[in-house]
């Protein structure tokens, strides 16, 4: 295929998906390619606005804002409207916390729900965080962790199940982007009689969940990457109904209260979804994420999901064809790639760093990984080849020998 | 005194303080006099021009921010800013996470501390949250919680405190408004051997607390009451450095990692105060804090804890004088007293109802009381007459019984 057979080529997705071109709902600067969203969204246009009526609603009404602008609800509420995007019913989901902390909340209150299981299976590639929380509730709760891979874990469960409380998984590996079995690591944890809980950081808003529909049992998100909340959102629980009535989490504050305002000296957790609140959240953080939300009003997450498949398979192509030395590691099969592709390449470090010189924002992951994210409501297929096209010509060049290109710390 | 003489003390007084009325650093809406700051402060200026810049890096410089703009060292640079309002030596505060979570991080480092030791210190009168968050930790380490009023715990420590781990108590009590002995009471647990936690958010930005002077341990504080940082605004964390090396939080996330780009599987405690640190964190909600901040480059907190006496103590004047039915329940000696009032009169909820009508913001306690905070910067002797001659008309004109005047939730 020459240069300007693939041009068109990429022209010809564009407009085979032009409805879900979204770019217009996103403030991107001009001439970049971003193909960081996977780590932060890039800010949808709405969330500016909604921060400048927040802060209004301060300046104007003060402390009455808490009923006057409903900022009180506004955790189940944002929550409510993540629910949609993850598949979930409403009076499922609540946002707020980091997203380490409502992983500790989720995994402590998943030991009370299988006490005297002793077994806690993850993936030891999950994102670092995951594993720092779980071995921290492992210790207070006397789990021993299991090391599984994914895909090996419903193995696992058939011989061992018995013994295992819960499995810590995330959807997609944050490194490979590989996507894992949601339904079916669920169901196998359901019949070994253990918890499913899992880390959809890396799908929620790119990738269709169902958590109701795949019977998911606790699940925490970001709300700072394809949901667009803006650096450090808000993450959110989702704690599916069945469960709770004797979900107990550990961090107990006055928002989870069943009568917060009664100033009680005991602890009554509150019904539904609202136990999972904790203390006071910021409400500036919560109006941004709410606000970043609006795109899904324009998109449902199905259509995404296929504008991604396209985007990250014409990546693909272009990769094999233009830089062939780039070993991929995402895999090729569309139902197991999340929505981002990372290939390793020798100094990947000052392949990312040149590459960003150049207006393509990718970032690096050790060990020695090129990770491109595609948040596809903002890109286009042309996008993907001119990002090949410049990696072709960083390597070319030799720019990622360079010596300023070595160093660099990125973030997720 | 006359309504024209007691007019003309106010403008005296007004005139005597007039170095530090900081009114025009706040955002406040005109004819409101706003007595609920200790709930949630006023806007300062600064703060709307510093979202409107971060928003700005996110729109421009997308994930890059986190190098090119700071963003990861913003919970210790907004620690270091609060570090000199609450009187402690840099490196040893960080922004971060809500009052709850971080409380409930100092609490388990608290029992790591003091290991074998079985009692647990609190006032039955904390904040709600700190009491639940308090039972929360005692069952995960096995405290029995011991009550005891804060100027009874030097005596309980005297006979008791071998077997005290730890004591913690709000430096303010949050209906009364009381201020307790925190330079006493943390030189009792340490002769007890016992650490001294304490929760200053109902006095961080209003009274010199001089944390390190009086050897405090560690310490929460709240964000969005006397420094302004806006709803839901990031608490604060002060761990002494000399128990850094010793300080284990239960919640580890990778922020609070010795290497958090390294993306190791294992959890290793950063040197200093970085481990206090957990997940990534709302960098809006730190921007915002950290503008806040600005105010107390114009003035120190001992200047702002003059005015707020003064204010005060006019406040408690005006109130015998006119509305003597009002029972103080707040202490007389300005020692005594933290910055708000607080005066027990039958149908609080009503009064309260009734004085935001008449623009006057204060807040309501249960049991019955009308609780009326005073942020001096933003207030003047004018104010707490204007104030009180507003409730004494309430009173008077049967307001505070009008049915529309009995239900309504408010939020500290």
């Amino acid at each position: 295929m020459t240069r300007d057979e693939r041009a068109a080529r990429a022209q010809d997705l564009d407009t085979a998906h032009a409805a879900t071109d979204l770019r217009h709902l996103f403030d991107l600067p001009p001439g970049v390619v971003y193909l960081d969203g996977n780590s932060l969204g890039a800010p949808p246009r709405s969330v500016a606005p909604a921060l400048h009526a927040t802060l209004e609603h301060w300046r104007r009404d003060l402390v009455s804002s808490w009923n006057d602008h409903a900022w009180w609800e506004a955790p189940t509420r944002v929550g409510d409207r993540i629910a949609r995007v993850v598949g979930a019913a409403p009076g499922q989901v609540v946002a707020g916390d980091s997203t380490t902390v409502v992983l500790f909340q989720v995994l402590r209150a998943a030991a009370a729900l299988r006490p005297g299981r002793r077994l806690v299976v993850t993936d030891p590639a999950s994102f670092p965080t995951d594993l720092y929380v779980l071995s921290g509730v492992a210790r207070d709760v006397g789990w021993e962790v299991v090391h599984a891979r994914p895909d090996e874990v419903p193995t696992l469960l058939a011989e061992r199940g018995d013994d295992v409380a819960a499995v810590l998984l995330s959807h997609a590996d944050f490194r490979t982007g590989e996507l894992w079995d949601l339904a079916g690591v669920t169901a196998a944890a359901h019949a070994a009689g253990a918890v499913a809980v899992w880390d959809v950081s890396h799908t929620a808003g790119a990738v269709p969940l169902g958590l109701d529909a795949h019977d998911v049992d606790l699940a925490v998100g970001c709300g700072y990457k394809y949901l667009g909340g803006g650096p450090g959102a808000p993450a959110f629980t989702y704690v599916a109904r069945r469960h709770q009535a004797a979900y107990e989490p550990a961090v107990r504050g006055w928002h989870g209260h069943a009568r917060p305002f009664a100033m009680e000296p005991e602890h009554v957790l509150a019904d539904g979804i609202a136990r999972a609140r904790t203390g006071t959240p910021s409400i500036l953080a919560l109006a941004a994420l709410e606000a970043a939300l609006d795109v899904f009003d324009h998109v449902d997450v199905a259509a995404v999901r296929a504008r991604s498949l396209s985007l990250t398979g014409f990546l693909v192509e272009c990769l094999d064809a233009l830089v062939p030395e780039a070993r991929l590691v995402t895999p090729r099969e569309p139902e197991r790639r999340g929505s981002h592709v990372s290939v390793a390449l020798p100094r990947a470090i000052g392949v990312v760093q040149a590459l960003v010189a150049r207006g393509v924002v990718g970032d690096h992951r050790e060990p020695g990984l090129v990770r491109l994210g595609v948040a596809a409501p903002y890109l286009t297929h042309g996008d993907m080849l001119a990002a090949v096209e410049q990696l072709r010509a960083v390597l070319d060049a030799g720019e990622d020998a360079a010596p300023e290109n070595q160093v660099r710390r990125t973030v997720t």
